[in-house]
């Protein structure tokens, strides 16, 4: 018998409500001992809500409601016993206490959501989504994860990796019992089939990009001549309502990324510290500063003035970003744009009126960025994206065995040459969704979780 | 009709689960626009937990446990959805998002709870029970705010009151139904059953004094000479396992005070800065700061060293303290204790041998004192005991009203001319329950509620 196990489910600090949720063989019987309602929980239906208090003897703890949820339609597939307290400090850690006082064992680190994958009702890249959506800052990432938290990347492996299994299956048929008259495929047949499943693998290895975008945001660098704007631009994106802003540790130690949530996209904004001290001091548009970042920026913001005449200044930032994907952020432009403005953006495309001002253009710099890097629609892709790296690996080795047995193929030897690399394939798939996957990495896993999930 | 109201109840940060919840008359309606499961909610029966999904038309939002529970047992006697889905700070926002557009209202402070009382569930001063219970930092003060919110204080005043109204309703058969027949009560009735009633009031209102040492702590200082282990003890105090300690503002605000939960009785120990760095410098023992440190405390602890002489220090501050309620702190005592120590205690009451270095004596520091204020049993007073200030100053007020009354008796004055002061008794103990009371103190009252609760 697992033992039963208790922890606090929701967040520390002032609130109304918390929870201390328990899960195992024992857990409404454990709550029964502590639970003083109108009826016994273990009388309880499942899925239903009770009021009452939890007492100490005779002394009352709180008052609470108390969901009883039967095995095996719940989060751990085992019986579950929810304790909605009142929230704040003591409540839930005196109910916590009573329960490991009658027999409850205190919670791991993730270990509800460890029970739901190994009593097999969610898979391990169902368990990773449940990460990602609890820690996600933006909402793009949070939709992503919550498609993947459905099944959908997991509904993906698995077609592929049936299709790698048939195909083993086809080897088993032409070895070890050719005599049973099966039918196998033909070289070309087996052939174009594993050529279908490299496409479909390779399809979803490259969403990884987007996926990554999705999770660090695209980065970006706003550049422009002195007084054009870029500090002003940057307190309204990052200050606007519908913004998150969170400041993250570059993937180089030394920039510093502001994510700003546009909405469709988020953007990773570099050395904000430098674009909101240095816009006003001329010297310090330094042309190797703006080389540097530049080189590093998956997106340029280029901001131009649009009641100042096109000047060196411009241009010479135009060279220096000529090939990078660049917006043209022609700011405030409230008041009409200037022919000089207009001329130097006739041919240039992705250009957007804007009014830091007026606060006019957010929309559009949004829509825009995410046609430019195909983020369009938020249920496009969705759970279908890579967005853990864990994943993009095992799929990088997937991909890897695959082209293996192609070439095999290719080079004109037969198809049961390809074996391993078939069995490799599958086993890298069987890795994402935790079919072949070691406990050590499982372990890893639910400890980054939090405890209560 | 009341607008339907929706707020995240649960606390912000890192969690397994958040809670949104929404009271009122379309709360299911409107939650069945947004759920996706196996049966409708509208369909379902009350307090009944439902799986499935929160979507934005096509887009999941969430994999969510949705509870419903229908009018009149909820905790606002309105129909109540609640929302379990992910902790973090996107999920529970995004579908409090979606209810606002599907036709629910942000609630404001305090609002589910205000409803809870306007709707006739609880009292007033079980609603302001509610807040204690969230905002207590220490066990003794969580429990009598529990016992308050189960109605045990709400019972003690209207058993007063409902006394004081049969007292006026007698009144009135003398004055207005002479002819009616109705045996009035004797003077000497009137009089022995309004002093049994005074007697009632005034033993709640001196509850308020270990109210308020449950509420702030015992105003406690620390003395003894160098090195004898004031800021170890404090430490060890503080640091301590069951001990909860907060920095709260003293009532005279140049005062720090901190707050130590040592089980049964909390202290309030002020200027533990000043003994924490003190403690090794003898210049610093100035008498005037003991002094005056001494005559604020409502509680000593004297420590004293087990294995040195007692000297012209010890004796010193022996005197400065005279007269106050002092623990002697034995400390070192783990070698035994010198004649000179033994000789110095033999006459003292509330000697304690304590060992800060092997964490003995805690226990019996917290019995020594709980003894002393009188906090022994934890289920003694509980709800009976005033924990709030508000409750406290009406009480103070039916308590002079009473008296006024008794006085014009005592006075030979009839009964009849006691009648203004019955009545001002009754509306003083009306407004602790909020039977009489403006609107404008009960708006004060919810607004020191947090959002969701």
């Amino acid at each position: 018998m697992q033992k039963t196990i208790a922890a606090i489910s929701t967040a520390q600090g002032p609130g109304g409500i918390a929870i201390v949720r328990m899960s195992g063989d024992n857990a409404i019987e454990i709550a029964d001992k502590i639970f003083n309602g109108r009826i016994k929980l273990s009388d309880a239906k499942t899925h239903t809500v009770h009021h009452g208090f939890i007492c100490d003897g005779t002394q009352k703890t709180d008052e609470v409601l108390v969901t009883v949820m039967r095995a095996p339609n719940t989060y751990t597939k085992e019986d579950v016993v929810e304790i909605n307290c009142h929230g704040g400090s003591v409540s839930a850690r005196k109910i916590l206490s009573l329960l490991i006082k009658n027999g409850a064992s205190y919670a791991d680190r993730g270990e509800f959501t460890k029970r739901a994958f190994l009593n097999g009702r969610i898979d391990l890249c169902e368990a990773e989504a449940v990460i990602d959506v609890i820690n996600s800052k933006t909402g793009r990432l949070h939709t992503a994860a919550v498609n993947q938290l459905g099944g959908s990347l997991s509904e993906k492996i698995n077609e592929i990796r049936d299709g790698l299994l048939s195909l083993s299956a086809n080897l088993d048929v032409i070895s070890d019992f050719p005599e049973e008259g099966l039918e196998p495929l033909s070289d070309e047949e087996y052939y174009n089939l594993l050529v279908r499943l490299r496409d479909k693998t390779k399809k979803l290895y490259d969403t990884a990009d987007k996926g990554r975008i999705i999770r660090n945001g695209i980065k970006t660098v706003i550049v422009g001549k002195p007084n054009v704007g870029k500090s002003s631009l940057l307190n309204l994106l990052s200050g606007s309502e519908r913004a998150i802003v969170t400041d993250v540790e570059g993937t180089t130690r030394d920039i510093i990324e502001e994510q700003i949530d546009l909405g469709s996209v988020t953007l990773a904004v570099s050395d904000t510290a430098g674009i909101r001290t240095t816009d006003d001091k001329v010297e310090k548009i330094g042309v190797e500063m703006s080389k540097k970042r530049a080189s590093e920026a998956e997106l340029v913001i280029f901001m131009l003035d649009a009641m100042r005449e096109i000047d060196e200044n411009d241009t010479e930032i135009f060279e220096l970003i000529n090939g990078k994907k660049t917006v043209f952020l022609v700011n405030k432009s409230e008041n009409g744009i200037n022919d000089s403005v207009k001329n130097f953006c006739a041919d240039k495309e992705n250009v957007i009126e804007f009014s830091v001002k007026n606060e006019t253009g957010v929309d559009a710099l949004n829509e825009k960025i995410a046609q430019m890097f195909d983020m369009g629609e938020i249920s496009d892709g969705g759970g279908e994206t890579i967005i853990n790296e864990r994943h993009k690996e095992a799929l990088a080795g997937a991909l890897e065995s695959i082209n293996s047995a192609l070439k095999t193929l290719e080079d004109g030897m037969p198809s049961d040459m390809t074996f391993v690399d078939i069995e490799n394939a599958v086993s890298k798939l069987g890795a994402v969704t935790g079919m072949s996957v070691g406990e050590e990495i499982v372990d890893r896993i639910f400890h980054s979780f939090c405890v209560g999930k």
